[in-house]
């Protein structure tokens, strides 16, 4: 099931573009390392479509978004799509604001996204089944969002991958489930950017995006696992190091032992 | 006199809208997080007066201030002022630059800030006590800072909080001080900013705005009092990743027990 | 060698003023810190010029670049030059985007910049030498790389450092090398840019530039080495913690005792 993947990714050493928020950053370029790609964050209008055209995924966050760098980011999407270089979107806080809302589909509309990674709230929201978002948070409960999930995996024509204590993972046929992950997790901002970037490195080196995903979140949710045994780890501050540290010891023989991938579909 | 604050923080979580500077925002979020709040990021002038509809607090930072960004904390200034959500402004060098100057003095002026946070050279400055800043530190000596913050905090009609060895706290009749904190905690970039977070999430939670900020700094000072007793705390790097540890695992008991808020007037 | 310029630094505390990407600033601000400086981050064309006149030294770094922050580098850079403060230019990524690489030409046309500090690539650009980069990564092989820094660094009348497992210095005339550090370094995010930083603490306090840019790297690699020991350090995560740590602690004694400094020529 997890097809050496992690060894891939550190053989090939995909360069990973990011388009994303000034929050996490720094999170999303460590973690890239750690799993074993090459992070460049390039914004400007003026740079993108150049700098993705030597990237093996393009990863696009919304999460402190504005006009113009939505402009930049369907920039570089429509370049990436036109060079078959696989796109992330991260709709962080869709449905908080209109801009949100309003761009998250706009770039949907004008950019062939390969992966759509959100929490429940936020794949409800750009289902169209309605969903609560308090700032950057899901709140609420959703009862069918693996239903939900591959309806917008359908219309979309892309995978849907839903963060949470369980991810699923569905391009509109299949469905996967990942139960690795921990806690604490939780307690740290930016796991969940951190988990697009990482999927940014598995989609650079697989072209069967469900499994990509799949091996990618199992990766990094062993990692969180991991993680949250090192012995001075003692909340979140500790454990985001830890985290970093796990990541990039994580062995591919330790990936097939220990992942929690379950195919329902 | 802690009035059980740090346990409503968690039972609300408020949402923290921050516009702050790119340096230290990875830390302002994550200290909102381990205090119990949600933070969210959101700075473009299209969403930010939809954001903070949402937010029990919003906290403005000119650490990395332009133009275009105080223009949004306007914004969001003004909708917050309309709603009764507390505003905590954190004018981060102001006298460094005619620009900080100036926008800090526009923002108190076009916005009813409900807290100014600042270090010694920047509450005096701005009450026009004149004062000496090197970049965003505060240098000199402040001998009358309790009187000078009292005059601000008058003519502003707010509640003024004084960073330092003693945080002074004033509303322009009562003065409290809040001795808690560790020397430590200056070796870090963002302790400042982050204070002004944690101010934000208990503001959120509390109308009697001495109060809130007086628990907020305690809260704060005694993380960071805990956090140099971390076994594996050895310089400002493990002590930062401590810090936040630290204030994710204070209880309210130990708070009520150790917190050094000293009424003076 | 050494002349006591870590103690100097930390006596003088030189304000190092940043114009730099949105990835690492944070590890800059904290790695100044650390050497003894105070960082200062101003971006805004309303407010550099101002910014750097109290700045003991100007660093500029292109890692996310826009038009607006190259007019801001410019103007900074020239206000530098009046007041014959140094100027440090990190030219990340160059030659990966024409935006990079005709910013970093036009910085270097407009502004009479101290010292280009940059990787293998990075130098062999700007040199003209051609070079391969991927993202922000030097990759290929640089046989003649001390040859093309004498090079570059003649055409520019400054100093310039390569950095890599062994550093090189040169003015032009003089060569220097630089063989503290440790593998580690490699695997955080950001110690390229932060090296930069911790070069600005040290010309901003020493006339002598290749001899400040030597002991700037041997502290920092002297740093990363003693960080490599901290009992805790288990991968990247910790390891950067554990840097800023040794950075804090790092003593004169220590440094005159350990660097490697290495005069060639």
């Amino acid at each position: 099931m997890t097809k050496d993947l992690l060894n891939k990714v550190r053989k090939q050493k995909p360069l990973v573009h990011h388009i994303t928020n000034n929050v996490t950053v720094n999170d999303c370029a460590n973690i890239t390392l750690c799993t074993g790609g090459l992070p460049v964050m390039a914004y400007d209008v003026e740079e993108v479509a150049q700098m993705v055209e030597a990237a093996g995924a393009l990863v696009l966050n919304i999460g402190t978004l504005s006009p113009q760098q939505v402009e930049a980011m369907i920039m570089a999407g429509k370049r990436a799509n036109q060079l078959n270089i696989p796109v992330v979107l991260d709709p962080v806080g869709v449905g908080a604001t209109s801009l949100r809302t309003d761009s998250a589909r706009r770039i949907l509309q004008e950019v062939a996204v390969t992966v759509i990674k959100g929490n429940k709230a936020e794949i409800s929201i750009l289902a169209g089944a309605g969903g609560e978002i308090k700032g950057v948070e899901s709140i609420g409960e959703y009862h069918d969002i693996a239903q939900t999930a591959t309806a917008l995996a359908r219309r979309q024509k892309c995978t849907v991958v839903v963060s949470g204590q369980e991810d699923i993972i569905t391009d509109g046929q299949q469905v996967v489930l990942v139960e690795n992950g921990h806690s604490l997790m939780g307690a740290v901002v930016g796991t969940g950017c951190m988990s697009a970037s990482v999927t940014g490195c598995f989609i650079a080196v697989e072209d069967n995006t469900v499994q990509a995903c799949a091996v990618a979140l199992a990766a990094f949710g062993l990692a969180g696992e991991l993680a949250a045994q090192a012995p001075f780890v003692n909340g979140p501050g500790t454990y985001k190091m830890a985290l970093f540290d796990a990541m990039a010891a994580l062995r591919q023989q330790q990936l097939d032992n220990s992942h929690k991938i379950k195919v329902i579909k």
